[in-house]
């Protein structure tokens, strides 16, 4: 997408700090840094979210992720690592060209955290049974 | 692993709201809830961690999830999407075998949020290339 700024990464138009690249998909650093060595992972043709991704696209992304988490535990020694992806502006995204977050962990207000509000004591074990099956109707 | 949770829910020896299952992974309902519809897709094998994810491993898990995100767009008609994926007790990691979380997002108060604080204003251009390239010499 031409006005697209990831898209303008991928093509080298816009200067990043890039960690690694193939043929698919291109991981550079954050202009964020929520925590140090916060880095992004996309891949090379243009989808919006993870809705959009074909089967074989999210495969060679989430190949390389491993490889790029291990190199950023060798070199920053956080103490854990989060894995964020954001779909649509009202869970977080800002870039709408399909984005997941590495982000290295260094202990409370490191710069990321998440609110988890447990609901369990509202559901009965029937109720997630019944969900599972409206679920599967949808795949 | 024998006393892992998920382990005995790959193996049918403890009950579970399953969602879809193939050769690699399992997705069932997580139990807390966190939003309606709130999901764990995981591969079969025990991994503890990301860190410890093969690229097939890894390729075989994440080639599902864009089918379940649909599924769960489908069926509850979220306003967003958040994926997530904690390593580690203080990056929020509860049970320590490898799981991605799909919560559906409903707007503010549906239970997930993120704390996101940006630190750019901390780092100036140069340094951002310095540990792109520090980290490339540990991929
Ligand atoms: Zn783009
Ligand atoms: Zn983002
Ligand atoms: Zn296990
Ligand atoms: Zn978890």
């Amino acid at each position: 997408m031409s006005d697209c700024i990831f898209c303008k990464i991928v093509k080298g138009e816009i200067p990043s700090a890039k960690v690694f690249e193939n043929e698919h998909v291109v991981a550079f650093l954050d202009i964020s840094q929520v925590t140090k060595g916060h880095t992004l992972v996309i891949p090379k043709i243009h989808k919006e979210n993870v809705y959009e991704l074909t089967p074989d696209i999210a495969k060679n992304l989430f190949e390389v992720v491993p490889k790029i988490a291990n190199a950023l535990k060798a070199t920053y020694n956080p103490v854990g690592l989060n894995l964020l992806n954001n779909n649509g502006e009202e869970a977080g995204q800002s870039v709408f060209h399909y984005h997941m977050h590495l982000l290295p962990r260094y202990g409370e207000g490191d710069g990321f955290g998440a609110v988890w509000k447990s609901h369990q004591s509202e559901y009965k074990p029937e109720d997630y049974q019944k969900m599972a099956s409206e679920i599967q109707q949808n795949l």
